[in-house]
């Protein structure tokens, strides 16, 4: 199993106004209501998606720092007058609204299933309330993109997986959560700087085509960049990838100014035939140390699949399929009132079984197995 | 055509870290270098998804409030010098990094196509290569979600439809920037209250089935729920949805006490048979004028079906398949180096067609039709 234990959370930034308007309307009425009882909501997954036989729970250290900090400030009040949906009154209660429950959750990394709790939270029910967008949301993001980052590592077997998804998530917040993600699935590196920078994940990258476009020759372009950054692997496929590795070669041996190589990336073609290629003419220089990674529309089955075929690939950068969850993008997550007052609650639906009352989850060996 | 003209974007948030760390790297080296001409750099689509005939093109506005206030900061600074991957020299440089260049783009809500720039970014090739992964990332998000958005609303043919995806979304700042791409393509509002606050969308929405559950009796939570908002949308299908909506009647039509009811929303079951025979009976109750609502795991496929159907529905609140674009979460976008120094570049691949240059997009109409 993939995985890394959680990594620390900074100081989120400011987001009470981040709740659907009924959670509001439905907490005005509850105040008004005098219903101050601790409530019980559990969120999780009703069912795996299809391409999906586990997840990784994920998101909930920043579902925490996000509670911690909530607080309604004078704009959002402002804005919450200006609706004319709410109550003055009730508005003005936001202004002191702290969220003081507690949170029960499984450990970020934790593989989960169907209608297993992935969190609880036990609240006076309209401060649960007003926070379920929240949580569900957070949830979401990190789970979606951990579970499918988890699979993208197992299919490496091993070998070094970068995320190169920054530019084709939604936007910065999924792409640096996302980072955060990906590594406590086991993704060893992000080209992401401002992950980088908020989690200290290790950051990667050296060059792509448009730098090579710009010189006036490949090899120019090679030499002026190794120049800078000794040792770095060099993009070899912008005109004709045979000749962009040969290239390579001669710059890491040549006799007159040799400079050191650390790897070649592919990102193009049929990155198996290429890979076996690049190894032998590597290989024939006496550049076995310089390493191979390969990248362009990678996920886990064209990883499995170059693994299987014994491509000699030492590491693979993923963007695309991994960073928007491709074949899953979303869970069929809930968060379900399951007890207020102490008394178990449960909404009747067929094909929706629902235990009421607080959860606990075993596991249990099969055969001696995990 | 769906479509609103772009909506107010107020200053964003800080993020000149988000960038991959190969085009730090990279202008590094043009720095260094002494490469510091101009460059044109082209924002399109390389292919449509299987799934869209066109785009909507959304996102530009936000890249040009993000580009005019991009800076590196001294904490982004101090993170650079501390990965020791870039110049000493270089990280000062960026200090008083500003992009000095010009972006050219169609409108904000503009239907493209395959191969048509959505933006040309013109400026030093430094600065137009730091902010290649922000651009690429920003205008994804929003024409990912207005495209898909776009269809939900041509489905709707003239029903409402109402953005209730935040919970689903990649997180709070997908969410928020979707409900702007989506209120652009033509949704009429949203369940997401910082996305009305931020954009002035208006924000929409009513009470779930936990309110429900929490009281003694679904009776009980609708007095309850619409004596603090007359004229609200009731719920009603937490036990059994035709009962609920003989309550709802029941509330509107008492003799002694009617609370005035704007509408039901069903949530659950066969929504085409239940809009019909809950339109029945309220127009038997002489409620002709209570709007039926409906959501539950729609997207336009579902939508256009009860459209044709001629299913009573008013309106439809759409969630997890438009929040996460699930059948076109990506797009094969590029930003393609295509002039350097005032002559055009152009990488060579089979299958990979590019124009050098600059672009310029024109219509044409095909029989007399646009």
């Amino acid at each position: 199993m993939p995985g890394r234990g959680p990594i620390d959370e900074p100081v989120p930034e400011h987001c009470a106004l981040f709740t659907d308007l009924y959670e509001l309307k439905m907490a005005q009425s509850y105040v008004a209501e005098g219903m101050a009882e601790t409530a019980v909501f559990s969120l999780f997954v009703r069912r795996l998606p299809e391409e999906r036989n586990y997840l990784l729970a994920c998101g909930q250290e920043r579902v925490l720092s996000l509670l911690e900090n909530l607080r309604f400030d004078e704009e959002d009040i402002a804005y919450l007058r200006s609706i004319r949906q709410l109550d003055p009154g009730f508005v003005d209660w936001l202004r002191a609204f702290r969220f003081h429950g507690e949170v029960y959750a499984v450990p970020e990394g934790t593989p989960v299933f169907a209608n297993e709790p992935i969190m609880e939270i036990v609240a006076p029910i309209a401060e649960a309330q007003i926070i379920e967008t929240l949580v569900m949301n957070e949830v979401t993001l990190a789970t979606v993109l951990a579970s499918k980052a988890a699979r993208v590592v197992t299919a490496a077997a091993g070998r070094t997986v970068v995320d190169f998804a920054a530019r084709r998530m939604m936007g910065v917040e999924a792409a640096v959560e996302g980072a955060r993600a990906f590594y406590i699935a086991g993704v060893e590196s992000t080209s992401n700087v401002l992950a980088g920078k908020r989690y200290g994940i290790p950051v990667a990258g050296t060059m792509a085509h448009s730098f090579v476009q710009a010189h006036e020759s490949e090899a120019a372009a090679f030499r002026a960049f190794a120049e800078n950054f000794p040792g770095t692997t060099l993009l070899v496929d912008t005109y004709d990838t045979m000749q962009g590795v040969r290239s390579a070669i001669a710059l890491a041996t040549d006799p007159e100014r040799p400079i050191e190589i650390g790897g070649i990336r592919l990102d193009s073609g049929d990155l198996g035939a290429l890979a076996r290629e690049a190894r032998a003419a590597l290989d024939a220089a006496g550049l076995q140390a310089v390493k191979i990674f390969a990248s362009s529309g990678l996920d886990e089955y064209r990883i499995a699949d170059l693994v299987a075929a014994g491509a000699p690939i030492d590491g693979f950068g993923v963007g695309t399929a991994m960073g928007v969850a491709d074949d899953a993008p979303a869970l069929d997550i809930v968060y379900k009132l399951c007890a207020y007052g102490g008394r178990g609650r449960t909404k009747l639906a067929e094909g929706k079984p629902i235990r009421r009352g607080r959860k606990q989850v075993f596991r249990h060996r099969e055969d001696g197995q995990d």
